[in-house]
């Protein structure tokens, strides 16, 4: 085992070929076997071995600077950095993150978990290194993918313009989690099956170097001939239009190509990119096979590729992509319109069954809002799915497009809440905050899975403005379906369990949070009432202002920033109407970010527990003797 | 007068290419008198008068559906829609919008404000006629400064994936609002050069056609060749990679190419690029000469092009560069960044100064965003002068790049509060939202242009994370600045003005609101007192406290949206400390989209004046016999 001496990047600069080779393969079987236990982004580590390798073997981490995109696949450099014995805790809580993580490693100087950020990163850092007088590399691994993401572009014309000495490696394994759309996708294809061609190129390029310098007026004419011609020679010209050196396609498993190019790379002066041609899932073939699948993948048996399955009622995503259907067989309208997500997004079924009827528009969240705003404009009814993280995208053409226009677009806001292993950067915790002060949106989160199917009858029903459902990332409660599907009333909330010494204001899975204080509290005799807050915005003011004139202690229960959620819109509507005096408790996620876990651990950490409701209850000061004023 | 005769479109139809040049000039001259009594965006309207006429003249609105960019360059569809009669009350409170607005035509089919979502909003027209059938055309116009936004990029990607039928005219004056940046840029500027080679070209393509056709396997190398050959002759080789067919570039000037072109475009099946190359200004020579200034422009005299400005006070924006000249002296870590917006967020003296260290990356939020937390990592100073209502573009990575990875990033949030003129598209008054429940953010608000200045010093001087100062777009007060600037203690508020009847906490500008108050409830014997809340996050928690305990009533006043506001964290933090009973009471913007007009018009229209503010503290119940619980 050569692995087990790897410690640090120093460990590999003695190496052979041959060497760099056998740890490839074993740092492979490591992932693999590691893997099979705790789940984790195996396929696309398993794509980056030789290339991580031999970016730590050429170039001088921590002092040249890595920036991996989204994180995701930065395993390998983890295994490379010293930190092999911290596998077994992989994503778990008080584990090993799942992505890049500065305070793990010096050898971590990019976070990320969102795509398309490491091109801004990373002529970030090639400014501040010049502004500082010094001379590291700067590195960023950016997928084909993440690459279609706006912001990726953005980056692109500036680094095109400021001409740093950079190195952008394109991990080109034509997909990003679902197979890749785009016109990009095509152009990048195009260059891999131009690989044949290459042999007829370096002819010509012999012979264009042949030509002489001529001066004067038909110099200029020369050039700008010789200039087009290089459209014959260069292969990946849309990079170099946009002022980069472009070098590739190469083979991402062969050692010795990638030594090759990433010395030659090394020696440009500017902004390069290097073009490498990877397999996501090398060297596993269940993974191989279906990359899509193993993307992220749960526990598996290694021999089989069988994943270890929980047995559970379906996931609301699931409820999701089936009510979908349901709807869209009675509704031509009905468009789903997806950023790179089909899957997650519980989508397949809707896309097999609809074909053309599924707009997957690659990682392009703000696109895809606002061409939803267009759709909705010319009479569709189309449904954004989206991830509550990544609508944080789109907040701008949430506000501007959308719901300024007020347009006819359904939210389905999936993984609403903790999400567990991904951790900080995915949780859905921010979009109450900043869709609730929008005007004109409607949100509304469901109690279980037959009111998440509801939530989508309202929607399509509803045709004043913009409308969003928000629902977790866990499996529904396994209630039954209601047969008929009927909408509900907008802005209607719902008590649930009745009582009178109190009352807990929830919504969605707390609604169990507060079942379980709510038994706790019956112990000592308190008979609690819980109220589902279903409907976010509007508020139901009438069960809101009875509430009041009923003047019982009240917390209210969310899964969710607790600094601009459903509570503060509860004490908002309070103030606002000029009713003062009540005694309101929120409680919800504290002002800070939560590190990954399971959910449930998660939850326990910020105190969204049945315990920690009923302590807070009891807590409160009696009711008895307040007066509460108002002039509604 | 051949203008006085178009009431619509219809009545272009008949009109020769001679009368179509008459009526351009007299559009122009009606743009260059009305708007020098008005003011608006004059330049960008100048450029677009004979595209403008092409496009109805040739194509059929409202049935065929014309996407503006932004919408500022509308004005000239404006005109020809039958709305020459309102320019009098353009952008004046309830006259006509200086952008796209759906409800004064059914010509307006697309609003905008914000730059580069009319290809998003494009793409999405033409998949729903589609679905449903139809066969309109869909035309974009988008300026070349516009195409460096992202989400441009997104689309173009999706546009040449679905291959809809649509038009893209590629509106090229060479800027944005400032002279373009980047390699976009660049790359246009390659081919408008160009044109002089276009001869050999066509030569070329002659040669090209006469290559017969072969089969077999050297069918398929000749095409590869063939293929390769075109870069030689199509000049926009770029878009044509992301899957649209290029066509141009034309003077946008000159009626017959515009004529040209457009037939031509008309008949491609797919999605085509028409690269218009117009001037900004075109046909008034003050504009020409200085297309920046002449962007929007206050109303001028007409002969001598000279502004009729009104005299007072420095902006906050020159305040704001003026500080910061004065900071980066002394410190070598600052590095300015603004996306395309140096003159409008006083940055053209900084960048006069210190060479390299603005950096403008055009019009890319996302970028300049998450470019400036890795320029904080690598330990600069970077400080992102971006308005209010822009940054909402960059809402993710605010969270996910700066905030999540605590890093020193200086927000300088101009704009912040309604605009005036812009209306809705334009108002800073959702950026407390949006931010204040993000982690790790310090938050200040200066009462006076002094204060601005200490902000500034207490931000740079400030190195435990990301720190954020918002300031409006109006004159300062004109109060004397300190001589030495000294930070704030963070999370510190004042008292303004004492008063034991009440107490008014506002920000800003609405200290003088409050002021007003204050002034009209003292005749009626009543002492308000005035608290500064500098500090939007961290809260002054002392003072929270103390007045709490004081137990007055309490006006919370802000000109930005009431729900998820400064109001909404004070109710909060009394409601998670566990102290209820306050009488507290939010006046700021109601839960809607306020358009265009003054800010003082704005104002008074939602009731940010001193009078309302003095009714609701009247109106509100005296506090003497409620009882404050609390638990701190």
């Amino acid at each position: 085992m050569l692995l087990e001496h790897i410690n640090g990047p120093q460990d590999l600069k003695g190496l052979s070929k041959k060497e760099l080779e056998q740890l490839a393969s074993e740092v492979r079987q490591f992932l693999i076997e590691k893997l099979s236990v705790t789940g984790g982004h195996l396929a696309s580590n398993l794509g980056v071995v030789e290339l991580t390798l031999v970016l730590h073997y050429l170039f001088d981490s921590p002092n040249d600077k890595f920036v991996f995109d989204v994180g995701h696949q930065s395993y390998v450099h983890k295994i490379l950095t010293g930190r092999m014995d911290r596998f077994d805790s992989l994503r778990q809580y008080k584990g090993m993150c799942g992505f890049v993580k500065r305070d793990e490693s010096v050898h971590d100087v990019w976070e990320a978990g969102h795509s398309s950020t490491s091109l801004s990163a990373a002529i970030g850092m090639a400014m501040a290194r010049d502004f500082k007088g010094e001379d590291n590399r700067v590195i960023a691994v950016i997928g084909d993918g993440a690459l279609t993401g706006g912001m990726a572009f953005e980056a692109l014309n500036h680094i095109g313009h400021e001409k740093k000495k950079m190195i952008v490696v394109l991990n080109d394994n034509e997909m990003s989690i679902a197979p890749n759309v785009g016109a990009m996708h095509q152009y990048l294809g195009k260059i891999r099956s131009d690989r044949h061609y290459q042999k007829a190129k370096e002819e010509l390029q012999h012979f264009l170097n042949k030509i002489p310098a001529v001066g004067g007026k038909l110099a200029k004419t020369a050039e700008k001939f010789k200039d087009s011609l290089k459209y014959l020679l260069v292969t990946g010209i849309l990079f170099e239009q946009f002022g980069l050196t472009y070098l590739g396609p190469v083979d991402g498993h062969d050692m010795e190509q990638l030594l090759d190019i990433f010395r030659q790379a090394d020696s440009v002066p500017g902004p390069v990119l290097v073009h490498v041609v990877t397999v996501k899932g090398k060297g596993y073939s269940p993974a191989e096979a279906d990359s899509h699948k193993w993307h992220g993948i749960s526990p598996y048996k290694i021999e089989s590729g069988q994943v270890v399955k929980a047995v559970g009622s379906p996931m609301y995503t699931q409820v999701f992509g089936d009510v979908l259907i349901e709807l869209a067989e009675k509704d031509e309208r009905i468009v789903a319109v997806t950023p790179a997500m089909p899957g997650g997004s519980g989508l397949m079924e809707f896309a097999a069954r609809f074909p053309g009827r599924m707009i997957d528009v690659g990682i392009a969240e703000q696109h895809a809002a606002t061409m939803s705003a267009a759709l909705a404009i010319e009479g569709m009814k189309p449904v954004f799915a989206v991830y509550s993280t990544f609508l944080q995208r789109a907040y701008d053409q949430v506000v501007h497009d959308i719901c300024r226009q007020n347009l006819n677009v359904i939210f389905a806001i999936d993984r609403a809440g903790f999400v567990g292993p991904d951790g900080e950067t995915h949780h859905g915790v921010y979009d109450i905050p900043f869709l609730r002060h929008v005007p004109n949106l409607v949100i509304m989160m469901p109690k279980d899975e037959n009111e998440l199917r509801r939530m989508m009858k309202t929607a399509v029903d509803y045709n004043d403005g913009p409308i969003a459902v928000r629902y977790p990332r866990i499996n529904g409660l396994g209630v039954p379906l209601d047969a008929e599907l009927l909408p509900l009333p907008i802005g209607s909330w719902e008590t649930v369990r009745e009582g009178d010494s109190a009352v807990i204001v929830a919504i969605g899975p707390m609604l169990q949070v507060a079942e379980d204080a709510a038994d706790l509290l019956k112990r000592d005799g308190m008979n609690v009432r819980i109220v589902n807050a279903r409907f976010i915005k509007p508020l139901d003011e009438q069960m809101l202002l009875s509430l009041a004139s009923e003047g019982k202690n009240m917390i209210v229960l969310e899964e969710g920033a607790a600094l601009g959620g459903l509570g503060s819109a509860i004490l908002e509507f309070y103030s606002l109407r000029g009713i003062y005096g009540l005694p309101i408790r929120i409680v919800g996620i504290p002002d800070q970010f939560i590190e990954h876990g399971s959910i449930k651990e998660q939850r326990a950490e910020v105190g969204l527990t049945g315990e920690r409701v009923a302590a807070e209850l009891k807590n409160m000061h009696p009711r008895s003797k307040m007066r509460v004023t108002g002039q509604h």
